[in-house]
Parts: C-alpha cells; structure tokens; sequence
C-alpha cells in the first residue's frame, strides 16, 4: 500500500509500504477513508535530521474496518470507525480512569512497526478498545467533525475539562491554531461565558468567534498581557488554556491567569522547565493538563457532533490526495492552511 | 514592647520597638501568649545580607485581644485569638472563595509597618475578618495545637486538600519537616490509607507514623525513587505532597508520582522553574498548592483539635521565652528541635 513517509525537515514523500496484516487476534484492518495533518506533525517537519529509511507518520484517522482479529467483539467488516491518536485497550485500570494516554497495553501510531494513520490502511492493535464506530457512511458530510474526534478536538476539550471550565469561570485561550479552537468549543460546550481568544490571525480568530470567543487579542507580548487584565479589572482569567507549547506562551498563561487559577496546557511542550516562581506560588496558580485521552471522551462528544450541536471539523480549511500529503504539510507550516485532511 | 528583629543570617535580636497602638478602626491590639519559629524564617536567617536597621519576624501567634477598634465586631476584650500568618478582610471575592492569601485588603505579617508575631504584642489588621477565637483559656494544654492553626498545620492541610486527597488515593510525602508531618496528619485525615512519608530523621518519621505514615523512606535521591516505585508496583503514588521547597524534592515529587497523579507543593519555593518536561506532560501530571489560605481551613479544623482527635501541636518540640528566641532559631537551624514556641 501506500503510505506517507517523512525523511527529514520538510521531505514528505509517499511511498510503497507492506500492506497490513493482522497479527494479533486483538487487531483489526481498517482502510482509511479520511486521515489529518497535526500541529505536532510539523515539529518533526521543522526539526527532524535527514534520515534515508525515513518514518511512518500520522495519528488521526477514520476508515472502514477490513478485517478483524477473533478476539475483537463489538465490531463489523464494513463499519466506520474512527482512531483515537493513542491505541488502547479501554480496560487496564488508567483506561477506565480515562487515562487511555497511560494504557498498559497501549502505544502511538506510526511507532515500533505500527502504521501511521496517513496512508492507505493501517493495522489497528487493541481495535476492541480503540475503534469507536460511527453511525453514519462513509460519504456522510459530517465525516470531518468526525475526524476531529481521534486528536484536536479531544485535545481542546481535555485543556478545559481538565482546568475545570464551568458557567462560573473566565477563560483565556491562548493560540489560534485548531487546537486553540477546538479549546474555545470546548470552553463554550462547558458553559464559560468570557472566552479570551489569543491570536494573530484574523480568518482563525472569526472562526473563533463563531466557537464562542468573546473577545479576541491580536496584540503580542506584554501588550497581550495587559489586554487581557484590562477585559478582566485587573485580575486576569479563572481559567488559561495554552494550546501552542511554547514557552512564551506558558509565560503567558501564567502572566494572565486569576490568583487560585489554573492554567493548563495541551500544546506539546517545546521546552523543559516551567516558570513557576515564588510569585506562582504566592498566587496558588495550578498547572494542569497533558497528552490527551482522546478516547475518554469521544463517546461524550460523538452525539452533539451527530446532531449539529457542535462542527469542530470546521477547523479544516483544506483536502489534499494522499499524494498531494508534502503540500498539505507545507500549507500548514506555512500558514496557508488551518488543517488539513487527507483522503487516501 | 519588646520582639524579635533578624539583622541578617543568624542575627536574630530582641529589641525595644514602640508599643502598638490601634490605627485604623478595624484593627484590634493582641497580647501574644504564644508565638513560634516557622522554617520558612529559617530561609532569611540563613541568607538576609546583614542590616544595621533590620526587620521584624514572625507570623504565627495567638494571644489575648486587649484592644478593639470600633469596626470590629464578634470579638471581645479578652478572647484567646489564633492569626493566620496572613491578614485579610474574609469579606472580598478572593476570601469568599477561600483564598484569604490573595484578599483584596490584606497582607503579610512584619511587613510595611505591620508588626511580626515574635514580641510581646502585635496590632491585627483587618481583625474581624483575621482572627478566630478560641473557646479555651490560656492555660489550655490545647495551646501548641491551637497555635499550629496559625500556618503549619493549615499549610500541610492545604497541600492534602488542594491534592485532593481521598480515601482511594495513595499519597507520598516529601519532608520529614513541622509542614511534612502535618501533611501526612491531613492526608490521614482525608482517608487516605496509603501514606509514604520521605524524610532522613528516625525521630521525626516515627512522629510521622504516629500521624499516619504507613511507610518510611529513609534513602535519598534516586534510591528513594526506587523505593516508592516498588512500594507501588512500579507506578508511584497519586499524590505527591511536596513540603520541602528545594528544587531537587520537587524533581523527586514528578519522578514518584501516577500517571495522571498531582504534586502539590507548599514548600515555599527556592527556585523559579519547575522541571515539567515532555515527559511529565505524556504522563498528565498536575501541579498545584501554593501559600496556604490558613484561614480558610480554621474553622473546618479547630473541632478536631479541641476535641483531641488530631493533635498537630506535637510537632513542637522545644519551648523557649522570648529573651532566648535566637537560640530557639539556631536550633531549628541546626536541627536540633522540630519547631520552637516562643513565650513573650
């Protein structure tokens, strides 16, 4: 099959891989009818060194289940399913905890000789607990909400569930991205009423707007800052939501979060240390959040995707082929493109 | 009157200060009956560059009310108070919410011309919203455990509850110090059945089963790591309670906690960045505590002190008059005593 291959720092390429077999009674073959490019794809197109063999690539995927392992119940040949960015097996005691993240007997896509999710199909270990069928075709319009549901969308949502977003709680997002995004939804589905946006780029933040932000910040720096204690007479936010994984942007976070607030972050931390000095200290500030459990909260999400409720897939603003996967990278790391969806 | 001034690292005097007098109407004068030495005054008695002018220290004490100011309601002349180590209005939003250390209107003890809690009187700001009486004389035997309300006991407490400690959480505690054993009496408290207590001082480890400790670690660095990953088939604790304030103890903290688990922290910090790495976040660990809103935990705690079910006041372990505080301090310092009451 084909299968999408990153060699280095902006070599994407798409070439032949073996096809998947099953080789656990647990796995099921799914072919993939809709995968997605990921903010944290691009740190490795950014930063990773040349390497001639190359590595799979790719984490969020929908598809058609193919085959299935005789240890697999609860799935069909023929169903839409969909793949949370971490396989699992939704038993061991951290599945049930909803730390999927943490499974004893799960792993990440395109790691260790498992497929990633960009390509033509992919060999799904622990498909019982990671699959989650979809009740609708493989044509269906809502397919790109749907995809949502295997990593940003969970992902914006663990950075509210987590810091404890309510009706009683003034949030700040910080970052446009889809993360970002996805954590406006995420704030608006719990019920925050003030959503700070933090963003520099207008066609995102109206999208934000459209999720729920009431106030958007374009400024940079200290001036962003400030904006944000100006909105909120001085105290700053109950609630900061950092989806960039930057360190500027955690010191931002910090510098805007309420005495006795929380502050917590889903964007793939691009640093070591966290600036949590005596003035944190003195403030009680929290620091929370994490890789999120995508599949902890898909069968919460799923049904206000179904009816309409909620169109997180609006975060994608472009489809490419498979073969087209190294221009999809270079639109989002140019910033062309929000996110992107690939169709194999 | 009389009290206690730090003219730098272990400089600490008595001196003659002006006897205070009610300056506002809200402030009430205390006789202080008994003061004590926390270790965070040890952070300045081992570092303040030496001051002909020095400062005032100490805030933790209760006495007896002598004066009021004609805002103060609910107290009389006469009542045996206890202060927690920060003033403040328990009126203003941050109060309301229990988090008297951000009060719109309060403060720090010997600090701006307030005065500190080691001298024969002190003038309370704020006094209505400040001080809790206590319904014993003050010859009660109660009296040291009563005094622990003031910070110690509190700050370990909130460490536990801001943990959310529970009877289904395994707990480790970092510090065999007066905060580390009331860490472990407040997570006993909370039902947890699990407590593994980190400190090097047989004696005050075995105070620290006394409260509640089921395990003692005695080894250190990696070593200690070791043994808590044993002590729960590898997965560490879901909380940590960190009540050292070293970099090197937080490090432990992230190393022995659950996926999924929190560090909570009220060591006053001796460094401005947390080490959460990448690897911290694919584990969802959360950071909280912070300086402990004493005040807000009073009221809860003062029931079970008076009726003898918990006695916090044992971490005391020396008693000295106010002539010889210096070497109530040089003991702390040197570990010879726990934690030191002072007599004015």
């Amino acid at each position: 099959m084909r299968a999408t291959i990153i060699h280095g720092a902006g070599d994407i390429r798409v070439e032949n891989v073996p096809d998947p077999q099953l080789r656990e009674p647990t796995d099921a073959l799914v072919r993939v009818v809709q995968a997605c490019i990921c903010g944290s794809d691009l740190w490795p197109y950014r930063s990773m060194p040349p390497s001639e063999a190359g590595e799979r690539i790719g984490h969020e995927f929908l598809g058609i289940v193919e085959e299935l392992g005789s240890d697999v119940s609860g799935l069909h040949r023929g169903d839409l399913v969909v793949a949370p960015f971490v396989w699992s097996d939704n038993t061991c005691d951290f599945c049930s905890e909803g730390l999927q993240t943490s499974c004893r007997h799960g792993g990440l896509w395109a790691r260790d000789g498992i497929d990633g999710g960009q390509g033509e199909a992919v060999r799904v270990p622990q498909a019982q607990g990671t699959l989650v069928k979809l009740p609708v075709t493989e044509d269906a319009a809502l397919l790109p909400s749907l995809l949502t549901l295997s990593d940003v969308f969970p992902t914006g949502y663990h950075c509210a569930h987590t810091a404890k977003v309510n009706p009683r709680t003034t949030v700040t997002v910080i970052g446009d991205g889809a993360v970002g995004l996805s954590a406006v939804l995420a704030a608006k589905r719990l019920g925050a009423e003030r959503i700070i946006l933090m963003g520099h780029h207008k066609d995102r933040t109206d999208l934000g707007i459209e999720f729920g932000a009431t106030d958007v910040i374009a400024e940079r720096g200290e001036e962003s800052v400030e904006k944000v204690r100006n909105l909120t007479g001085g105290d700053g936010t109950h609630r900061v939501l950092e989806c960039v994984g930057l360190k500027e942007a955690i010191e931002t976070a910090f510098a805007v979060v309420r005495d006795g607030g929380t502050v917590s972050r889903v964007g793939a931390p691009q640093y070591d240390e966290v600036p949590m000095d005596f003035g944190v200290f003195m403030r009680n500030v929290t620091l929370t959040g994490g890789v999120a459990p995508a599949r902890a909260y898909i069968d919460e999400l799923l049904p206000d995707i179904l009816d309409g409720t909620i169109q997180p897939g609006r975060v994608f603003d472009r489809t490419v082929s498979l073969d087209d996967v190294a221009d999809g990278y270079r639109a989002m790391a140019d910033r062309e493109a929000l996110k992107v969806v690939v169709r194999p």
